[in-house]
């Protein structure tokens, strides 16, 4: 079992815990015991409620690139076998004795994080993301609580720290609120951080899962919303998700026509590329955030950064309050992301259609199929 | 006549103020006819001041990595013959019937600019360095008085609006000051931007001309200033200059226990380079601005700014109103540059020996020597 697998830094006090296995309960799952196997069933444990605990039974399950590039250990880290999925909704059925903001019914969801130290000055600023002590991941970071690494979303039961559970409004169409987790607040966070407000011009690189949430936002946000693509064939669903133009990136007279004026820039292309282009369309002062592209990048030329003051600058996934707030804003505004729902048993004809594109705009698994 | 050679955009007004040879003086002053010609003595126009000017007998001129760019043509745009030289330091021998600023006998600077909108927002934002019209360089622009192109202060005599001459602290050596109208305000212009302050890390990446002045301004402004070098033979230096210690940037141990420490970086490296390993000693939202590298750089890994959401910037020189205030400052704190004084003549090595790295920190011309 791999439960038992313990790393040799694993602390005494863990180890008694885990062996007792009424602490534990036995769960369906889907997971990939290696970069090149599909995902299929597996059992997988998960502890009961501790005194800060939330355990809840998961509706909803967002599939994201991430649990692609993860799977196929594109970052060099993976841990197998990997249970994805960290968009996770669902239904809150125990809390431990600690718990005061959850109670067992509450429709709660879980995103990138489960634990942090929470006790770091990123943490005390609510950067929980950017601990300095190391943020858990949903999955595969290590699982200080029985061992082994955390599992993630694609499965029937998940119990986590309270911290890092969400409310989430009824009212909403649950499945599609799902991506909000992840999506939702990897382009609300630099949104955010960047102070976009009525009347900015803000450009969207990128019509994906997380561009798609980028026009929705900036859009709410009452800025002049611009999608920029490669592809003409998206304005039409740019201009429906709530762009007020589309910027066609190869047609270099659109580009220079555009040169110099947009107030910021949110970049969501996932893959290498290059920014150049895109710099040159900034206004003096201004910022693109790179939210996708956790790779090498295309050289960068100093003066498209030198000549106007302009900055690139990353932005990776979002705090808990944050979180909290986007959630509560798009409960007020009525957003959801446009999703399309699977299976469970489909997810692996999901992943190829994510990595070629094909799907408008996020895959949903419906757990029950599990 | 390169004087009569006009663009064909020039107007009526400017033609017939050209033909006025009494409008005009001759001048001493050294040229590059051809990117791979040596200078040599050239005489060249000046006009006469007009209401707005100030005419200045140049007394010493200091040699930027940037005129040799510019001799050279690497970037593409260079005018023959050419005559550099921004870093200008003078007396004034003639003044407009309109300029209250400045009068005969005063000891004045030139630096980059010599003219610019100073009617759109960037201008009002006293960015003239940005100006949305495009600012007129101290060299190798568009002359809008006489046609033809601009000529720097290698040269005994120069006519310049009066908004873009600087008053010079009497007290300080002379010309010791020359290079603060450019490594000078370039270095000065991000420190005061990103609000450097007593108590912040800050780290100044190169030591030569930019990074001399980097090291001395953090310093004063009550940074913890650290040279970052890949040279351990700059470290005494660099700490007789201000530094409170020095970071060997080829060093894997000493970079990893800097690593997420510093404030600000201010990095002066002139030529492509790696920014990977910089950005990981940047604190999370930190930033590191680029003032040398107009050029391209190698590529850069998304992860390094999205994991801590840092940020890459450019900086270009600095404004009119900026750079009094800083030649205020270094009145008030009795900084000037680190110079070696060359003659006119010696102007060919000098640029040689600057391209070699082999001064410290900054050539000056004196024009006695013309």
């Amino acid at each position: 079992m791999i439960l038992y697998d313990f790393p040799s830094n694993i602390s005494i006090k863990n180890v008694e815990f885990c062996a007792k296995e009424s602490f534990m309960k036995q769960v369906h799952a889907y997971a990939a015991k290696a970069p090149d196997a599909d995902l299929e069933p597996l059992m997988i444990e998960r502890r009961d409620a501790l005194a800060n605990d939330v355990a809840i039974d998961i509706l909803y399950c967002g599939v994201c690139h991430s649990d692609i590039h993860a799977k196929l250990n594109d970052w060099g880290n993976a841990k197998y076998p990997i249970v994805p999925g960290h968009e996770i909704i669902g239904r809150v059925t125990a809390v431990g004795d600690a718990v005061t903001a959850h109670k067992i019914g509450d429709l709660v969801g879980v995103g990138c994080m489960v634990d942090a130290c929470l006790s770091c000055p990123t943490c005390g600023d609510h950067q929980e993301m950017y601990c300095e002590n190391g943020s858990t991941s949903t999955y595969n970071s290590k699982d200080k609580h029985l061992g082994g690494h955390t599992y993630g979303g694609y499965s029937k039961h998940v119990v986590v720290r309270d911290h890092f559970v969400l409310r989430i409004p009824e009212h909403l169409e649950t499945a599609a609120v799902a991506p909000l987790l992840c999506a939702g607040i990897t382009t609300w966070s630099p949104l955010q951080h960047w102070n976009i407000k009525k009347g900015d011009k803000v450009g969207v690189i990128g019509l994906g899962g997380l561009g798609h949430m980028g026009i929705k936002f900036a859009h709410a946000l009452g800025a002049e919303t611009i999608m920029i693509t490669t592809s003409p064939d998206k304005a039409t669903d740019a201009k429906k998700l709530g762009a007020d133009d589309v910027l066609i990136s190869k047609n270099a007279s659109e580009m220079q026509a555009h040169k110099g004026s947009f107030d910021f820039l949110l970049n969501t292309i996932p893959v290498k590329h290059d920014l150049n282009p895109y710099l040159q369309l900034l206004k003096r002062d201004s910022t693109m955030v790179l939210v996708g592209a956790i790779e090498n990048l295309e050289p960068m030329h100093g003066a498209n950064l030198i000549l106007g003051r302009k900055s690139v600058a990353g932005s990776l996934i979002g705090g808990i309050k944050e979180t909290q707030e986007m959630l509560d804003f798009c409960g007020e505004h009525n957003i959801t992301c446009d999703v399309e729902m699977i299976d469970m048993q489909d997810i692996n004809t999901a992943f190829k259609r994510v990595q070629s594109n094909d799907v408008k705009y996020r895959f949903v698994i419906d757990m029950q199929s599990l």
